[in-house]
């Protein structure tokens, strides 16, 4: 199995509120391959695809009930505590909310977390101990 | 916000089985980033991170209780539909639970579905109206 992530999908309970908190509320273009009943954004070789919980519970064959914690958080690594700071605001402007303040972590870096509308919850995140590549990828050693 | 994920982060109830499953059993290689408390790998310019459960939601400032359906998905897209089949089955002898096997699909392609030892879902698909760049990362139109 090649090491490879695709795409990761959020299951949405309102497809609209959804794309209007990455579109409008974050400020991304979704990809011409969005549809109706899903929308794409390309994040830089990886995507994300917006599609609502009940049909990708059903096209993963398990049941759509969820509570509490997903288990799951996504990283959105930038390159200063200011960045972070700023990434943060934009956020909590385009409504979501914010579960930790931006604040120093114990393992050297700046970071906070805000939850989107179906509380997915996002990292932003500044690492002094990683570099990242010419298209904005981190650089895994 | 720059259009861009770095890391996904999966919350695992025990660190060991799980950098089991995807290092031996998936065939995937750690990064030398990895440290006794959290393990990367890179695939492909976002990287995956294995983080204890509890620890990932208090990083989060969230409750760790989750049950069900975690609402999200990782997709791993490949170039054939027999592809798909030997990656299904190199997932169910890693001991990976097949949700759906693989077969057609309503949107024209081919994939199946495997859950990791935390229940996490993987999608594996082929998809004939997609192209690959020479990394192997997605082309988003």
């Amino acid at each position: 199995m090649r090491q490879k992530l695709s795409i990761v999908t959020l299951g949405v309970s309102d497809l609209n509120r959804s794309r209007n908190f990455y579109q409008n509320g974050l400020g991304w273009a979704p990809s011409s391959a969005s549809q109706d009943s899903i929308i794409f954004f390309d994040l830089g070789g990886v995507g994300l695809a917006l599609f609502p919980v009940d049909e990708l519970a059903k096209d993963a064959a398990v049941s759509s009930e969820r509570a509490g914690f997903p288990g799951i958080t996504l990283a959105h690594n930038v390159k200063s505590a200011e960045e972070v700071d700023r990434v943060i605001q934009k956020a909590e402007q385009a409504g979501a909310k914010i579960t930790k303040k931006a604040q120093k972590v114990f393992w050297g870096g700046y970071s906070g977390y805000f939850a989107d509308p179906d509380g997915y919850l996002w990292e932003v995140a500044w690492n002094p101990f990683i570099e990242f590549d010419e298209k904005d990828a981190l650089i895994f050693p």
